[in-house]
């Protein structure tokens, strides 16, 4: 007899990395996590939330609504106030949508004032009627990937990606090919090149999306441009024809409002025909407050249609006190006053990380200064491996110091060969101090090695 | 070319019945909903969340740890909290497991005292290790069913059950079978039956669970004995043999904590053998605020293990702010405080509702008197049908009255007869005056009919 009785899912699904690696945490006390994807504790806001909250709960009306029930697809205040926003971001002056100069940035380049009444195109695009507001963005991820794929399907992903979604991908049986990424975004050619190859092969029926993490990409912190995004999407819409379905531009934007430096790129949602293509997903977890778990997605409306009725047998709506909470912030402009003062700690803080990289690495260890996020991208000379059996990952956690290795961050693409020299190092969580520490013991074990 | 690139399960989803009940109530703006599961408004606990809440936030030590991310199986004083309190519930003098003088309930009879040491049985059962929190108990029942059941996979549920849970099922391409309910649960003659009918067809090997909503049942209110609890385990676990893997009892006890009459009953966990068999889900939402989703299970162990990988894709984790408001509420007794004021408003409720169905309903509509829940099941003569098309729902309608057809709380079982003649009334959100009144516009409805 069998011990269990699990599903495929179930007898597929792997453990993930993030649970051995805080398993590591716990059993090295003095460790410092460079690891960990958690945020700035001390820019928390406790406070607004304590007036927010009390706000909330201090008239029996408002308070017995944030207490009840919601809906499935979210509160209509937040869903309208979270679509202006993104209308607003899209279309504000500075982003670099109005600097393509191309045919898909007319509708962000025309809508500049955000009291002016949405003009026609817009007005669907950043519909509340498309958006849904979800328990982090990454249940949004979950219920699409489960809606648009079975398994032996394929996901079109960055190279490397964000590995909670290839943890996804993972489960549900999925297979992935990665996309090369220059440092503004994804190698369009290799995007072109893969689908051809795909369509030859007789696989392009098995596509359903490009999975892209555009705003200071988890791990490598590249910013995709706004150029690169209309054009990928112009790409797939090419090969949807031999497909026989959509194929999907899946855009996650986790990380947009943890920018500190260069300018606000518009999102997919900006180019011509995203209406029907692009599903773009966002947090509020990760700018106002992790331990409030409220992600949101703008979808095409069929899609959008089958996406809710999955979530209403997932949770029927995601708590609306939470909902509530970041409601008021956002009407009251509390969240829009305390993203500056978050921008600036994690500027000082990635300033702090590459100054310390920049004094223990040796000088063959090469990454790129990040313009936002929560993470550098170190890449090692070949001959060093970072991986979890590695000499380098052994000898980081005998000094005491954690990062990700970079292999997790690369899907199973068996056309593709994994990089095995790069680390995710994060600056999201420590503190200052700790970042100069473990920054100098990381340099100290790379010098041993190389 | 398809107009979509949906997966199985994406196109197998059907819209939730809850959805276009919800569309009626917002097209009949008159209308008194006897239909929605939404809880008692004015018992919500506003002033003692805006209490605890401030409590959490007033410290920046307690406040950034509710605001960061916490762990995906929860947090563990939450845990801790949680089954101690389970245990106490089990355990307690007057639940009807120590009135069943049989073997199974001996470990419940011998663990009075919550604050002693848990013995070592219970200490298992009962474990922090073996629990986890979750968005709502309905998240677990999602995430469960995935990790164990694949499509054409079969689940014996109650007939009639809870009708989003049935929702679940139908997605992910699970076939039901129904088991006739008696005034104490389920009938076991009819359980083993349907087994056997199973296996002289060598269908056992697809049998993955029972679903029990043991207390308060959703939609007729029932309460399972402890005896039938603990047989029908043993009942499942003679057919494991023949079905080549095991086969769980998953108790579903939303709505435990909202008896207001009659004993509390041990949960399946007190009865032998329910460590590697018995999955026990919970929830806060309901005797709490359901606008606070925090759901808990204890699963045998290696079903966590998958179960927890799983979550770690879903959310990694739920949101940690609902889960130190909730641990804080149990701490400091605020939340058992509630329980009382909120038991005493719904018998209020419930004896208000059924004294209006005597005097309005034709004296051949039977129903139970509830002892907790929110709901009153009424059976119609055989002749009147009671489903969405039928000449009562549509009359109740016009009299701006709604509930819910009983059919749809019935699984699509082929083997089964779908009862059409019933109605869940629920007593949960209405005032007492739209109780009344609308009872008083579903007996004239009823009335013109018979």
């Amino acid at each position: 007899m069998k011990t269990s009785a699990l599903s495929k899912l179930g007898q597929r699904t792997d453990a993930p990395p993030i649970s051995w690696l805080m398993q590591l945490t716990l059993d090295h006390p003095r460790l410092i996590s460079l690891a960990a994807g958690f945020t700035d504790n001390e820019s928390l806001p406790v406070e607004e939330a304590r007036e927010l909250l009390d706000e909330i709960l201090a008239s029996p009306r408002s308070g017995r609504a944030a207490l009840q029930y919601g809906t499935t697809a979210g509160d209509p205040r937040l869903r309208r106030l979270t679509a202006e926003r993104l209308w607003k971001l899209d279309s504000a002056e500075g982003t670099s949508s109005s600097a393509s100069a191309d045919d898909f940035s007319h509708r962000a380049r025309n809508v500049r004032d955000a009291r002016r009444p949405l003009p026609v195109a817009a007005n669907e695009i950043y519909s509340t009627e498309r958006m849904l507001i979800t328990s982090g963005s990454q249940q949004l991820l979950y219920t699409l990937t489960e809606c648009l794929c079975d398994p032996g399907d394929i996901v079109l992903v960055e190279d490397p990606t964000y590995f909670v979604y290839l943890g996804i991908v993972q489960s549900h049986g999925l297979c992935c090919r990665g996309i090369r990424l220059a440092a503004d975004g994804i190698d369009l050619s290799h995007l072109e090149q893969t689908l051809e190859a795909l369509r030859r092969r007789g696989e392009l029926k098995r596509v359903k999306m490009l999975y892209l993490v555009s705003y200071s990409q988890n791990p490598t912190g590249i910013t995709t441009s706004f150029v690169k995004k209309a054009a990928a999407l112009a790409t797939l819409k090419r090969f949807e024809r031999a497909a026989g379905h959509p194929i999907y531009l899946l855009e996650d934007a986790a990380y947009r409002e943890l920018r500190f430096a260069g300018d606000d790129v518009a999102s997919a949602l900006a180019s011509e025909g995203a209406a029907e293509r692009v599903i773009y997903t966002g947090t509020y977890s990760k700018p106002f407050a992790t331990g409030v778990r409220v992600g949101f997605g703008i979808l095409p409306r069929p899609l959008l249609t089958v996406v809710l009725r999955v979530k209403a047998n997932h949770d029927f709506g995601t708590s609306n006190l939470l909902q509530q909470l970041l409601c008021r912030a956002l009407a009251s402009c509390r969240y829009e006053r305390h993203l500056p003062e978050l921008q600036r700690r994690y500027a000082r803080k990635a300033a702090t990380m590459t100054r310390a990289m920049r004094e223990h690495f040796p000088v063959d260890v090469r990454w790129q200064e990040p313009c936002g996020g929560l993470y550098v991208w170190a890449r090692c000379p070949k001959r060093v491996k970072s991986g979890v059996n590695s000499k380098l990952f052994q000898s980081a956690l005998k000094h005491d110091v954690l990062y990700v290795p970079g292999e997790l961050c690369y899907a199973d693409d068996r056309t593709r060969r994994k990089p095995n020299c790069e680390m995710r190092i994060s600056f999201g969580s420590a503190t200052e101090a700790d970042i100069r520490t473990g920054i100098a013991r990381l340099g100290a074990t790379l010098r041993e090695l190389l």
